[in-house]
């Protein structure tokens, strides 16, 4: 994984650059630098919460130039490309797509956010290695400034692995219900023909639904209380 | 792709709802339900943005219940689970597990988020179908409500392709459902003191297990035959 450096290019509000410090250290990110930032102030402080910590130890830098030698590789995020940058534009990547390049990397990266209104101007842009942007509707594309820097940190905390939904009730026990199942469909004369497609079926179900023990032993509970109950009325017959 | 109705849960900040509001509409949502909420104020509308049009039309309910049964399944947003609450949670899952989940489902989905200071109680989470956490660093695992939101927002958005769509099994299948196993715990006679509880447990399981209509239609076949035979047997003695 890299290093990474958090760069907000001249901020105009404080609740603002504070909420990107807090975001900064709910994703283990450290380094900020401000350029040309407002005055940090009372709001900066309250919104950093527990990323206070982040906050007075940020850089500022009077000019871009400054942040971006700092860092060996620049990601910058930016909206939908429009006509006037598109000729020059690079087509950006999703956050997905940085996440997954960035996972096998090592080295100092800048992720450069623009300001809350003008965002990157093209200039700024044109010094980015990487652009990147996140997918947004477009009856409103434009992201509160601390809303677009979580959803990066967030993609490049937990870089993709394979997802797997985690079952509860262990092998022993799914077994043991699957049995009582199947002996309940025995005792009510279950269609022979459907017999099979239904265990299938709601073998299926209980493992997707990730059982606790608890729900394990109810349902199993109600089960073999079924079957008891059918056995003992045919042998009263 | 299902409906989402975003449900804030007792919320104390005004820039907070506003903020929300925006991410919302910056990801195409636009179901808006404030359970007991603190006054709105000039501070949601600044902050809502181009999401004003989703503060003026959310919904403000006194009761978390009224909330809930606007959806067919309930989506929890928590931390990590405390030991306090260990017990009776199931792990929670993650956003992009939910997002993956939910790719392939129809229906209306209640994403519920808890107060600012507090998240949710355990008896609201009790409520709660499916639980997601987002993972954050040790250091300073408590995101801003609304970076919370955004994430899920995001992460619904665009979620991993899938082919096939399956609906949810809908609210009126589900009371038929409930009601075929309420009838089976009569017939069987199932232990009374336990009764309530054992279709609230059932309720969630075939809930959390968003089954398909064919799977329904299945199930509620089992558990209507084991009704009748067991009425027959009883006739027959």
């Amino acid at each position: 994984m890299p290093e990474y450096i958090v760069i907000l290019m001249e901020p105009k509000f404080p609740g603002n650059i504070g909420s990107v410090a807090r975001a900064m250290s709910n994703f283990d990110l450290g380094h900020l630098v401000l350029v040309n930032p407002c005055e940090l102030g009372d709001d900066a402080y309250r919104y950093s919460k527990h990323g206070r910590y982040i906050l007075e130890n940020a850089m500022v830098v009077n000019e871009l130039s400054e942040a971006l030698d700092m860092a060996d590789i620049i990601v910058g995020s930016t909206g939908k490309p429009t006509d006037s940058n598109r000729k020059f534009l690079r087509e950006p990547i999703t956050p997905k797509q940085l996440a997954t390049f960035m996972a096998s990397k090592t080295g100092r990266v800048g992720l450069l956010f623009g300001r809350e209104d003008r965002g990157l101007l093209n200039e700024e842009l044109k010094n980015c290695d990487i652009l990147v942007t996140i997918p947004t509707h477009e009856i409103n594309p434009i992201l509160n400034l601390s809303h677009a820097a979580t959803i990066l940190f967030y993609e490049l905390f937990s870089p993709p692995k394979s997802t797997r939904v985690k079952t509860f009730a262990g092998s022993k026990e799914k077994k043991v219900m699957n049995k009582l199942f199947a002996d309940l469909l025995e005792e009510i004369t279950y269609q022979p023909y459907k017999k099979e497609k239904t265990k299938v079926m709601f073998r299926k179900i209980v493992a997707r639904a990730g059982l606790s023990s608890n729900e394990f032993h109810t349902l199993a509970g109600v089960f073999s209380r079924a079957v008891k109950v059918v056995k003992r009325l045919k042998q009263e017959k």
